[in-house]
């Protein structure tokens, strides 16, 4: 890159390739031991200019942090349409969630594992974006129990629960897609909903799991 | 505490002290921030005395993390019978688990969550314990695929894929559990089973989800 040609970028463009490389740096490194002078470098700017442009390094990390939940959440987002059925919604969001997860596996780094390990106000960035995800699954969940004759019972404490599950089983299979070599963004989305899914069409149907010898125990 | 007994304390006692008051810390401020000044004070030693027992805060952040993994996997080896039927042992398991880090929420997060973000030393000794319990889980979905007509041509990358999913809806009810103040272990293990041993155990029957107009696109 040329010095001239450096000199011209725009300021949001400049930006962009400092939280590029900081994203990467912290997801290869860990927070704490990301340097400035390697996110500088590998920016292909002075480490002086990040300062100027980003204020702290703790605003550089917020603002990593920032960028991609909200990039996360308007991938999801934009392929999930609210009129369809919620299976067909969760299917829609779940291959737009490790679709951009897969192509983005440091993004998700630095949100599933670096911003909720270095105090609190990191850990509320990324708390905010899977509050979103849990709100929008519990939905989705409720309005199938909503549906069927057999699941009206179930609570909110149990619909919180399975949800909880399924964000959880999402953000690992996020985890195993981008360290398994041939894993795909598509294998995930199918176990995923084979996986979840289909527990709670049994449970919508009525039918729980039962320890043996104890019927009822497996009813919270 | 007076200062004769203290003075008579066996080291191994004295040392269970010192790791308690660090996961008590590590878990509330995080790693980085976690002041050995503070862990000391809470474990009412001196802090060369702490330094003299585990060298250095790196390996008394390590010492914690081992001593929780193997905590945590001897309560769930525990409890596991191997010759019984594999959802059984899987309930067990569960059981045992969530129990655990209910009563023990900051070890879990120690091990959950700070061991897997404050660089590659500590994050091995979190692997180790995380994959000691997938490859439990798989064996357990292996055995049971093998063991129905319906399921027998599950591939391994796909069983790989359910463990993996497991595994993550375990962590986060574990979570959840932890963060809910009215949640206890025993909803937690029966949402696990209802929401994946269900699940798996419609796979088991043959019964794949399936998109809608897609039926053969949620097969891995």
């Amino acid at each position: 890159m040329g010095g001239g040609r450096t000199r011209r970028m725009p300021r949001a463009e400049r930006e962009r390739q400092m939280l590029d490389a900081a994203v990467e740096i912290i997801a290869r490194h860990g927070y704490t031991a990301a340097s400035m002078d390697e996110i500088a470098e590998l920016a292909g700017v002075s480490k002086p200019l990040v300062y100027l442009y980003l204020n702290s390094k703790d605003d550089l990390f917020t603002a990593c942090i920032r960028r991609e939940a909200a990039a996360l959440t308007e991938a999801v987002r934009a392929a999930v349409r609210p009129n369809l059925p919620a299976d067909r919604q969760l299917w829609d969001g779940v291959q737009a969630f490790f679709t951009y997860t897969a192509e983005h596996p440091d993004g998700w780094t630095v949100l599933h594992l670096q911003a909720r390990t270095h105090g609190p106000r990191f850990a509320a960035e990324a708390d905010a974006m899977r509050a979103e995800m849990t709100a929008f699954v519990t939905r989705l969940i409720a309005t199938a129990a909503l549906e069927s004759p057999h699941s009206r019972d179930l609570s909110t404490r149990e619909i919180e629960g399975l949800a909880a599950a399924l964000i959880g089983a999402v953000e690992s299979l996020a985890d195993w897609t981008n360290t398994t070599p041939t894993a795909t963004a598509a294998q995930a989305s199918a176990t995923l909903m084979n996986f979840a899914w289909s527990g709670l069409g049994n449970l919508m149907s009525g039918n729980r799991w039962a320890p043996p010898g104890a019927a009822s125990a497996a009813r919270p």
